[in-house]
C-alpha cells in the first residue's frame, strides 16, 4: 500500500513540483529570521517540520486552470501552509501533544507559554503574506477562516460528553475546524488566477468536499487499527469526550443501547468509554460513516467535471483518493 | 487626584462619545452571537470587559481632522479594541493572572486552552472587521501590528534575567509589545478618513510616542507604591526576571554593584532580587528614566503641532498628559 501511495503522491505533486520548492523556500527564508525572537531555533522547528504541504498544493493546483502571472498564487499558498502550522502550534498546545510528526512540539520542548505566542506570531506571518496578494476578498476570506478554525475548536471543546449533539452540529464543526481551510486553500488559488468565477465556485466547492472526506476519515481511522498502529488508543476521540460521525451514527441505530443510555445520563466512567468504543468499532456505524465520507468524494470528484481537463484536474481527482488511502 | 483624573477623561472623550458608543455596540453585537460557541457567557464576558477604551478613542480622534463618511474609522476603532481584548486573553493566559479589572480571566474561568482558542477567534475577528474597511493598506499594517505585538512578548520570555540586552533591545521591545498598537490606532484613523500623507504620517508619530511613554510609565509604576496599592509585589517585573528601564538604567550607572553583579552571573537568588528592586527604586534610575518617558510625551505633543487646531486635537494633547497621571 505504502507504494502505491508513494506512486499517488509523486503523480500528484508533480506539476507544481517547482512551485511547492518556492513555497518550502519562503519558509526557509523565514526560519532564518529566527534570531528576530532571541532564540534561533524556535521559528525554524516550528516552520521546517516537514509535512505533506497538502493545502499549499491544493492551492498551487486549483491556479492551474487558468493562465496568470506573478507570485501571489505563491505567496497565498505559504500563507496557507503556514496558518496550517500555527493551528497545529495550538492544538498541541490545547492537547498537551508531546510528538507531532516525530518530533517535539513546541509546547513540550519550549512550554505552553511560548507555544501560545509562537502561535500568534506564525498566525500575524501568514495573514501578512496575505496581504501581500493585495486582493481584499481573498484577506477577508482567510480572516474568516482563522475565525472558523478557532471556532470549530472551541465548540469541539464545548461539545465533549455531550450526547444531545445531532449530526448537523457534527457537520458544522469538522467544516469549521478542517474543511474551512481546504476550500480556502482551493478558492483563492483559483480567484488569484483570474478564474472566472463558476471555476472558483467549483474549485471551493472541491475544497469543502475533499476537506469534509479527509476530517471524517480521520474520525474513522481513529477507531481502527491497533494502539501500537495509532500510537495512542484506539477511540482515542471518544474516550476523551469527543463525539464523531461513527458514535453519533451508533447511538442514532441503537437509542437504547444499555451503555449508551448510561453515557447519556453522564457517566465518565472509563469502562464504559472503552465499552462503547468496541460496539461502534464493531457496529454497522462504520461502514455507514464510509459511506457519507465517499458520497463527499464523489461530490469533490464531481465538482471538477466542469473545469478543463488536464494534468491539474488529474492531479485534484487523485488527491481524492489519496486522503482517504494514505493511512489505511 | 482621581478627580482631576475624571475631568480629563470626560473632555478627552467628549467629541466622539458617540462614536465610541457605537463601538461599543459593534461589542454588543458581537457578544449577542455567543451562542455560536455553545457556551453563551463566554464570548460576552471577554469582550464586554469595561476598560478605558484608550485605543478605539485615539482612532477616532486621529479621524477627526479630515471629513470623510462611511463607517470605516469606527469598524477600525472596533477592530483595534477587539486586538487589544484578544492580546489581554492570551497574555493573561501567558502570565497565569487569575484577575483582570476585577473580574476573573477566561483562563482562570474556563482553562487556559479555552482562552488560547478564545484569543485565536477575537484575533481573527478583529481581522474581520479590519477587512471591512477594504483599504489593503490599513490591513496590511493591522497584520504586521498582530506580529509585533507577538514578537514583543516571545522577546520578552527570551530576555528574561539577561543583564547583558541593551536599551536598544529594551526600546524594541517595548515598541513591538505596545506602542505598535498606539502607532495604529491613530494611524489607521488618519489614512481612512482621508487625510493627506503628511498628516497620516505625525498621527502615527503621535501614536508611537505616545505609546512609548505609555510603557515606561507602566514600568515605572511597577516599582512604585506599595503591594496594597498594585496588587502585586512592588517590582514584580524584575522579581519574574523582566528587566525595564529602570533596571537597565541602574545597570549602567552602577556596573560594578555588587548585587547586580551575582545577578550578572546568573543568580536567581530570590533576596538579591529583592534587594535589587529595592535599590533601584530608591536610586536616580527611576528620574532618569521619568525623564526618558518624557521626552516621549514631549515627542507625542510635539507631532500635533502640524495638524489643524480644535477640538480633536486637544483631546490627544490631553491624553498626553492622561497617560502619565492615570495611576500616580
Amino acid at each position: 500500500m505504502t507504494e502505491t501511495v508513494d506512486r499517488q503522491v509523486s503523480f500528484i505533486y508533480e506539476p507544481i513540483e517547482a512551485d511547492l520548492e518556492r513555497v518550502v523556500q519562503n519558509l526557509r527564508d523565514l526560519a532564518a529570521q529566527s534570531g528576530q525572537l532571541r532564540d534561533d531555533a524556535l521559528l525554524e522547528h516550528a516552520v521546517l517540520s516537514g509535512g505533506k504541504k497538502l493545502r499549499p498544493a491544493i492551492t498551487l493546483l486549483a491556479s492551474r486552470f487558468h493562465p496568470h502571472q506573478g507570485d501571489a498564487v505563491v505567496v497565498m499558498a505559504t500563507a496557507v501552509e503556514l496558518l496550517h502550522i500555527a493551528t497545529l502550534i495550538h492544538d498541541d498546545t490545547v492537547d498537551r501533544a508531546s510528538l507531532r510528526r516525530g518530533r517535539a512540539t513546541v509546547s513540550s520542548h519550549w512550554g505552553q507559554d511560548v507555544a501560545v505566542m509562537l502561535g500568534d506570531y506564525v498566525f500575524a506571518i501568514s495573514a501578512t503574506f496575505v496581504c501581500d496578494t493585495e486582493n481584499v476578498r481573498v484577506i477577508r476570506r482567510f480572516s474568516e477562516t482563522i475565525m472558523e478554525l478557532a471556532r470549530g475548536q472551541l465548540t469541539e471543546r464545548f461539545s465533549v460528553h455531550d450526547w444531545k449533539q445531532t449530526i448537523q452540529d457534527y457537520n458544522e464543526r469538522i467544516y469549521n475546524k478542517t474543511a474551512s481551510l481546504f476550500c480556502t486553500a482551493a478558492g483563492s488559488g483559483a480567484v488569484l488566477s483570474g478564474a472566472p468565477e463558476p471555476q472558483c465556485e467549483s474549485l471551493r466547492n472541491y475544497g469543502y468536499n475533499l476537506g469534509m472526506a479527509f476530517q471524517i476519515m480521520d474520525d474513522v481511522l481513529d477507531f481502527q487499527g491497533t494502539e501500537h498502529e495509532l500510537g495512542k488508543p484506539v477511540g482515542n476521540d471518544l474516550l476523551q469526550g469527543t463525539l464523531t460521525l461513527p458514535a453519533l451514527l451508533f447511538a442514532r441505530r441503537y437509542p437504547d443501547d444499555a451503555v449508551l443510555r448510561r453515557l447519556r445520563e453522564g457517566s465518565r466512567d472509563a469502562a464504559d468509554l472503552k465499552s462503547m468504543v468496541d460496539q461502534v468499532r464493531s457496529s454497522p456505524a462504520m461502514d455507514e460513516t464510509l459511506a457519507v465520507m465517499r458520497r463527499y468524494q464523489d461530490a469533490a470528484r464531481t465538482s471538477l467535471n466542469v473545469l478543463p481537463a488536464g494534468r491539474a484536474r488529474e492531479s485534484l481527482a487523485a488527491l481524492t483518493d489519496y486522503v482517504i488511502d494514505r493511512r489505511t
